[in-house]
């Protein structure tokens, strides 16, 4: 426990050295998942096999041969800023480029607002289950954690915020994956995000708003974001990981005018600038126009896989289950009957199925949130063939 | 001030305050300083015309045609790792890829480690003047930072250091860049690396060595850095940013094996991880056998540019000043006669002449260090014909 910034009393420690426990056993299964051989449903992942890999190899050796800084530290790329804005007006978001600001990836982003907004056991307020990235972030930061509710067909549940709020709770900022949520797959609904931004102004709680998957989208366009709604209270952090590629370590934050300031100097202390290489190729791919085309490739792809998952389950999967079709994202959540342990089920899945998927309770944020008979699983990273194989085999683990 | 992690009482404040107001002035006139048509000798960039550029990019052509995963998230890369152990026995050091740990820059290794040895209001080591980047990392903490000087021929006052160990400090870390030392381009002595270690063992007390010029020497082979003295106590910080370039944003931390396993957490939390494609071709691009040839190159070029600035300094610059020639590295530190104020002279040199550098009172970790006549000079970055153009131009604006 030496890395913790803050001396901990007992209690915070033991609820801290379960959540580690837990979680390193988790880990080890995980490392296991991504032996070779193993049919994973677990991580998140996009497809490498849609990757625009010769475009974009195209665009690094246009660059390369054209730029002689491309290799060298810079400035965030203000072309890339412009295009950034563009991007997201498809998101029914107007902002500036003065708005942007440029990060390492959408962790990065989380990372850097929790260090503008957040110091040690002041209180976040975040839905009981939650990207388990975000937690990461937290961990070091030992807040105090103050869960909410999720509807899983409508999204945080905004009324408990609300009284939450009403009776006294002063959170650093409320943090929410408004579209794909990972790991419920839920999308939240307009009304919701309406009422979300009424009760966040008026208490004035800055929201970071997490959107990996807000281009990802399976029938109708997505409601707007919260900073379609709001300029001033919402960080909204986006990413090119889901949309492009991981490895190019691109994301982004659109921050209220008032903090924009702040953020550079907290970036700089991170990792200095994000790869001025990377800059200059994703802004040259944008030029091209290649990314629409890209994008519908993405969502056609991903949604055939989706359904291959659905009917496979429908299939398959233990009559009292339960699961909701996602409108957006990589994931689907599933309960499955009480009784049934995931983790459990996940040793002997790997064992005798070598199949892997995350068992519920890794996204609990504490303690007494029931997940222990969910899982959550990816189909954007397995061909439909892979599903089709999988879901069947899994089954039969959960039906023994 | 919002983006404090810890309450701060009145007289840190008012020092942050101080500190803060200091670097922001400093930093408008950076901005002015990366202006097109600015000869600047501030900012320690590497030169962009030696960049390896077309060797990478076939490295990144053949990665790309040949690893599906080359653009997925991933986990780190162990060829990498025992390339880099390779690379260290350059450098004298021993050591093995299990302790090994790869990051997006040297500058993300000082911040991990900072997050896995520091918690808020302890105790820091380090040199009065210090490079800036780790300056930002210890804003966020607000340690009580113990300063040490530093002899300008043989590095830190390790005596100073053995003291205040015997007086009860009780430092998270010390922090020091053995060789080409930023700002001061010393390269600590041998005799001062063991006493060092001796007592940091002593004192049980963990020591970050940062390391990004250790490969760019001038004469005979440098010293070999304290991780060949000591692997339980010394956090060796390693990079590619200056060797080949920074643009790629990896670099490694050589952590005492005691603390490995505690890196990944808190790597995964900043970034999820180092960009695979980086990794990938720089190992592709290490396969080649192309570093030894290039590092050779690297030290030839800034050899000659370093000594067409002496030559310049030795010939323009006020009688009373004084340097060092430096061993390693890509700074020359001046300290002109007492009276001269660089931030007034870096004020006038950008308005008549258009040339920068770095005033000494910005690497300065606390008010009473005595730095405000000295100045930061870069010669990597300049081509000879410029620092020839340059230097004279400078003195013009010290002289007048």
């Amino acid at each position: 426990m030496k890395f913790k910034r803050f001396p901990m009393n007992k209690e915070v420690q033991s609820h801290q050295q379960t959540q580690m426990v837990k979680r390193s056993a988790l880990q080890d299964m995980l490392v296991e998942a991504s032996r070779p051989g193993v049919l994973s449903f677990a991580l998140g992942l996009p497809a490498p096999e849609l990757f625009p890999t010769s475009e974009y190899a195209r665009a690094i050796d246009h660059v390369l041969s054209t730029k002689t800084q491309a290799l060298q530290y810079g400035p965030p790329f203000q072309p890339l800023k412009e295009q950034i804005t563009k991007l997201m007006t498809l998101r029914g978001v107007e902002c500036k480029p003065e708005q942007v600001f440029l990060t390492s990836g959408a962790q990065q982003g989380i990372s850097l607002l929790a260090q503008l907004l957040l110091h040690s056991g002041r209180q976040v307020i975040v839905e009981e289950l939650a990207y388990t990235g975000f937690q990461q972030v937290l961990e070091s930061y030992e807040p105090e954690i103050i869960s909410v509710p999720t509807n899983i067909e409508t999204g945080m549940e905004v009324d408990v915020v609300q009284r939450l709020l009403e009776q006294g709770a002063r959170p650093a900022f409320i943090y929410t994956v408004t579209d794909g949520h990972n790991p419920l797959a839920v999308s939240m609904s307009n009304v919701k995000r309406i009422h979300l931004m009424e009760v966040a102004k008026r208490y004035c709680v800055p929201i970071i708003e997490d959107d990996p998957y807000g281009f990802i989208y399976y029938h109708d366009k997505l409601n707007p974001p919260l900073r379609a709604i709001d300029d001033q209270w919402v960080f909204y952090v986006g990413s090119f990981s889901k949309i492009l590629a991981p490895a190019l370590r691109v994301g982004w934050i659109i921050a209220p005018e008032a903090y924009i300031t702040h953020l550079p100097n907290i970036k700089e202390a991170s990792d200095i600038n994000t790869s001025t290489l990377n800059q200059y190729a994703i802004s040259h791919y944008l030029d091209s126009g290649h990314l629409t085309t890209h994008l519908q490739t993405l969502r056609d792809e991903y949604r055939i896989r989706r359904d291959a998952m659905l009917s496979a389950l429908d299939r398959h999967f233990p009559r009292a289950s339960r699961w909701h079709k996602p409108t957006s994202g990589i994931f689907i959540w599933v309960e499955l009957p009480k009784g049934i342990d995931t983790v459990e089920a996940l040793k002997i899945s790997l064992e005798t199925e070598r199949i892997a998927f995350i068992p519920g309770q890794a996204f609990c944020v504490n303690n007494d949130c029931q997940a222990s008979h969910c899982m959550r699983l990816n189909f954007s990273n397995s061909s439909v063939a892979g599903i089709e194989d999988g879901i069947p085999r899994l089954a039969r683990v959960l039906t023994r």
